[in-house]
């Protein structure tokens, strides 16, 4: 794989001016288009040590307009980034749509360095590289135009390049005892990157190995990639057509789903729900300060049809909490920066840290629920959107991180009757608007979505609970006893 | 200072029942103004250990609405926190306007428990209050609604309270050595803690002491209180003729001031400025290396003219060292969530970790730059900007971060020459827009408002250094020496 790359091509001086001046002035053009444009870029610059990472991302950043670039070196995480899944830190600053975000040491280092040192199995490895392919593909149909470059050097010259490092006192200190352990073993190395490369060279993120022993070779190679890749891109979405305004057909519930069949007259004696309620209580208040000095933390999720009773069932919840190691977390229309990245990130920005509780009240599943219905987004976007979420999920629970979903089932009747209610009900008024009434028209479609979602997305790691909600103290009760079970479990 | 609220008051369960009736549904409709509104809320909670600060919380997360309420907890800071000046963790969770957020453990904790601890000086103290005085003046005029409760006990009540909490198996928990250790020095935290009360009660951010020995008392002063304040604040806001359209005149500057009687003739020879550069590149690398091994940051801030040259000297500098460890900002319009906040709060999210390099291609000096020339932010706003800034800069430098403005000076005609060279070369096009010609009409107002800034915000800590840059090799080669000379200084 990196035969071609160990060709030793070079460029002489002449030929390096005449096109570096073209391909400066239109990667600037290409720049100022991408500003106005519906992607973001993300480069990442991987590669052996001497083969001229840092030089290239300078480059980089002279030759284009470095106000429209962020770059990201990622060494040791910090304690915020241990506390959360890996990817966590790389969500956290991705680059938002128009701008470009290098990415200096990536989620490639770590599956690498792991393997070679024999601290991970095969197996492990190749889970860790499907992981990269899959979420690059998300990115890459979220709108992320991935750049992956591999600067490489063969033995030799490696070996060449790391002494003259070592010898200049001004770069002295870029080759570490480190790096020569690892060129020590070089040829383990090279297989594993090997592998690594083959396996994560997709269509949507191809990797561009680099030939980096001439200077002027490489800048030239770089530089030239990334101009034609985004030029090709920026073409490709300047000339798509606009989404058709036709929303495709609402989808119908069968006639006995998951839901529907429910029986939700279910209910619970008022003296017989307080004596619950006291005792939930407290065992929850247990339950979660034993998570906290055990350093795990727990996410849940609430969904339902408006009025299903989730602010209630959260406030029951909340009200057995300490109110410094819980955040509730309410998702309405996401914010302008929120809009510029992937849909999931705006969730992983609230991701717990070890020891927290975090309640979503709404959630990521909006995208296959309103976002589907009202048509927010494509068909295929929400298609794909479960087995994105279904990763997301994965990757929380392997982490550590307990998750439960609660699906808060009412009937059509049901929510009449507490719109009705709410109307009439002073400090209830706030919570019932024009939407709502919206929404209730396409009840049907919305059950089939959530019937759907349901199917999809309930697993072993992160299950939905389907709460039968017409009956408000039932419907707590079964949240409190769910969440405390969870926890003893989980806290063993 | 306590007295009066160690009276000991108490309220019925009946008369609780229909005030919390009233109270809450007023607080729902006061909750639904204020999401409309032009301001944010934050309530600090804070007080004696025992006292229902965690009761108090989730109380106002049970009454309002809790999907527009973030609540915070402010325990050991993180490694991320840490390594930032002390209120970076206070502005990065700032609620944005319209929502409401709870500090649970705020800026005076520290002040207040290391004082009794004898960990700081009376001096030290003081100096820490007023610090929070001016913070909570500037958020309370931008547009930020702050609230502080102290919720307060006698020795007598604190001690049964941990008591009660202590035997509880499920509050058992929140009752620590280190409460008890506090609580041997009762009186010492009473005295410490009414000084601070009494020098940071204000007219902005006045302190409201609760006598929290009765929970529905406290309750119910904590909400009426809320209430009552919020209800006021929307009111004003909500009265407020809209800003009148016209514009202020603007500034012009003075016939000698210290831009125009620069000499910016001054120049260098090829030649010089590429052995020059040479040898400061590399003074630089190591200079900023040391810096990384040192644990000590660095800002650098460029104001100017447009086509000034500071996308060129800011090249020159990141030239110069490790992409991994330095970020340029460039400051452009705030997005939606920096509009949201209170102005510096856009800065505040982008200072350094320990060890790196953050550049600044313009910044907060935006405010009395373009702000007050376009008439984007009020005279008052941009009249009291100066010691916001410097307060901000000095908790900047006084946390060991080196801090340099330049200054880039040019003439209007060479202004002129940079505009017209940027229109006919190609890769330079992308740099000129509508939006500089328009700024060169105000050249006179552009240059006052420079001289009022230079002459209030050049500080021994964070100085201004005017750079005469009609030469750009002049002007490339200062701004690297100045750089140099600040670090070798800084780090000894």
């Amino acid at each position: 794989m990196f035969e071609a790359a160990e060709l030793g091509t070079s460029v002489d001086k002449q030929t390096f001016s005449r096109e570096a001046a073209r391909i400066r002035a239109e990667l600037l053009e290409a720049q100022k288009r991408l500003a106005q444009a519906n992607f973001s870029v993300l480069i990442i610059v991987a590669g052996v040590e001497g083969a001229g990472k840092p030089e290239t991302v300078n480059l980089l950043l002279e030759w284009m307009d470095a106000r429209g670039i962020q770059t990201h070196a990622f060494g040791v995480p910090s304690d915020e980034e241990r506390e959360r899944p890996n990817y966590w830190r790389y969500w956290r600053v991705l680059p938002p749509k128009g701008r470009i975000g290098i990415f200096f040491g990536s989620w490639y280092t770590a599956p690498i360095v792991d393997h070679v040192l024999g601290e991970t199995s095969h197996a492990e490895f190749d889970l860790a590289l499907d992981e990269i392919v899959a979420l690059e593909r998300m990115l890459s149909q979220e709108n992320v135009l991935v750049l992956k470059f591999w600067m490489h050097l063969p033995k030799k010259a490696q070996k060449k390049r790391l002494k003259a490092l070592a010898a200049d006192r001004n770069t002295r200190w870029r080759v570490t005892k480190l790096d020569w352990k690892f060129f020590k073993q070089y040829d383990a190395f090279r297989e594993c990157s090997e592998q690594a490369l083959r396996k994560t060279s997709t269509g949507e993120a191809p990797w561009h190995i680099v030939d980096a022993s001439d200077e002027r070779y490489r800048s030239l190679t770089v530089t030239r990639t990334l101009l034609e890749t985004l030029q090709k891109r920026l073409q490709q979405s300047e000339n798509k057509p606009k989404a058709p305004a036709e929303k495709p057909p609402l989808p119908k519930p069968d006639k006995v789903n998951v839901i529907n069949r429910l029986d939700l007259s279910v209910s619970l004696s008022d003296k017989k729900y307080k004596k619950k309620l006291l005792k939930l209580s407290g065992r929850l208040a247990r339950l979660t300060r034993r998570l906290y000095e055990k350093n795990r933390s727990l996410i849940v999720v609430f969904e339902g049809p408006d009025a299903a009773g989730k602010g209630g069932a959260i406030r029951r919840l909340t009200g057995a909490m300490d109110a410094r190691n819980y955040q509730v977390i309410s998702i309405a229309a996401p914010t302008e920066e929120e809009r510029a990245h992937p849909y999931l990130w705006r969730f992983w920005r609230h991701l717990p840290r070890l020891g927290r509780v975090t309640i979503f009240d709404r959630s990521w599943y909006g995208r296959v629920l309103v976002e589907r219905i009202e048509g927010f987004c494509s068909q295929a976007e929400w298609e794909r959107a479960y087995a994105e979420i279904n990763a997301f999920e994965e990757q929380i629970a392997r982490f550590g991180i307990s998750v439960v979903k609660f699906w808060l089932a009412i009937s059509t009747e049901e929510q009449l009757r507490r719109f009705k209610d709410r109307e009439t009900t002073p400090y209830k008024q706030y919570k019932l608007t024009e939407e709502d009434w919206r929404n209730r028209d396409k009840w049907g479609a919305y059950e089939a979505a959530a019937c759907d979602m349901i199917e999809k997305t309930s697993t072993e790691l992160a299950p939905w609970v389907i709460v039968e909600a017409n009956e408000k103290l039932h419907a707590r009760i079964k949240v409190l006893t769910t969440v405390c079970g969870l926890l003893e479990k989980a806290l063993g």
